[in-house]
């Protein structure tokens, strides 16, 4: 089939949403395996910068066939002001990074990148049950992953984050999660865990400073990273020398393309 | 390859923005003709109802990968207020049907409706030169037809509207247009002309009172019509069976893809 033969009037449209944009993969991806449903759909990006998302939203949710939008860097917590409803995930997080419409033409979000990166490890053989893990960062993704941990039952997280009130905030919201697991303050220091992740920009730029100590990594170790360009972190780089099973962004991303899918399409639960 | 393998985060957006939208060929049609130059483009359907059209303009714009818009009925007119700057015919008109980009992140807006019907019916075998064409339908695509019309070189245009006030204010605005052509009010007869158009909705729905008193029609009139939807109307039917040549909606659709894609690249002139 010559390629955008299939698109038409009927197509029905999703969005990505972010700033930059050129760097995204859904596009291709979430609308191929939407037509793999036998779906006329289809996702394009958006390049939006911060000061215009709110009145890019409030214009672009006019097209009545407009059903879905992918809200990515920097924009996941102003999307959720744009959720009508959302999930409790979403809801606890205060951030979005998928919406659908509602039946009165609003939208319903959720924050997936939790479950994606979780279900993520698990696919690259991580049981997190019962493990000890060591997050670095609490910001968007870091909360979102501690959250997910500790629904995925790790016995013990240790959250590092330089600055210091939002890392005691972050503690403290997550205290109510799970009672059995015990959550504190880390460092940068993985010695006795058995899940280590950066939740940091630190990594995506040459010369960064390691987000952890990657000389107290061993081989029993899972390491994981969020960032996705590059592909390759130094600190996953270094933990695959070590013989670490790792995951980087891009792993995050293939464990959610389903769930984003069904999500956006209505067919999850 | 694969459908949709080329669309990427660094694919620039075009949207064609209507109501209803479902019937529109621009999708696929211009997405292939700019894919076919090399570039990295797409063109996706948006419906938007009129209420929410201003709204949807303003915010749709501020995505700075966004660099053309289709506006189809019955966006035209309120699309010509989105723009900037617009090309002479566009402001003779008072709307727009093709916007791309200024410099400054604006629109700059064509209305390319008449040229291409007058180019369709020239790839047809119709030489509008010295001709005489019936006109039925003063408002917005008749309007651009008789400008194109005139400039086209007819030597004589009789326009047809039941809306005698519509009818003397476009016939007032065409009268400088080019002097040496008649422009006069005219009938639904066609008996006389070379050049029967029909540019009203007469014929989109059965039952339809015809636009033009068909048994009037002679095999020596090229007879063309605005409505693509049916794409036979049966004042194309009854012109074909008494040999007439034709040109319907989609003949008008196609003559100007070219336009609209060179148009929207900013490569026309």
């Amino acid at each position: 089939m010559t390629s955008y033969a299939a698109l038409n009037g009927e197509t029905r449209v999703f969005i990505i949403v972010g700033d930059p944009i050129a760097q995204v993969k859904s596009p291709a991806a979430v609308t191929q395996a939407m037509n793999a449903l036998g779906r006329n759909c289809i996702m394009v990006p958006m390049h939006v910068s911060p000061p215009d998302f709110d009145r890019f939203m409030a214009g672009v949710g006019r097209a009545r066939n407009l059903d879905g939008i992918i809200a990515t860097v920097p924009h996941k917590f102003a999307a959720y002001a744009h959720c009508a409803t959302a999930t409790h995930r979403a809801r606890f997080l205060g951030s979005a990074n998928i919406m659908r419409r509602t039946p009165d033409g609003g939208w319903h979000g959720d924050m997936s990148d939790g479950q994606g990166f979780v279900e993520g490890i698990r696919a690259a053989g991580c049981k997190p049950e019962g493990g000890r893990a060591l997050l670095v960062g609490a910001g968007g993704a870091g909360s979102a992953i501690a959250l997910a941990l500790l629904q995925a039952g790790v016995s013990e997280l240790a959250i590092h984050d330089e600055d210091a009130a939002r890392l005691d905030a972050l503690m403290e919201r997550l205290s109510g999660v799970r009672s059995s697991a015990v959550v504190h303050a880390g460092s940068a220091d993985p010695t006795g865990c058995t899940l280590v992740v950066n939740a940091t920009p630190a990594g995506m730029a040459a010369g960064d400073p390691s987000p952890v100590q990657v000389d107290k990594l061993t081989p029993n170790m899972f390491v994981g990273d969020v960032i996705a360009m590059p592909a390759s972190t130094p600190l996953i780089e270094a933990a695959r020398r070590l013989g670490c099973p790792t995951q980087g962004g891009g792993g995050m991303f293939a464990a959610q393309l389903d769930l984003i899918r069904d999500f956006l399409l209505g067919r999850e639960g």
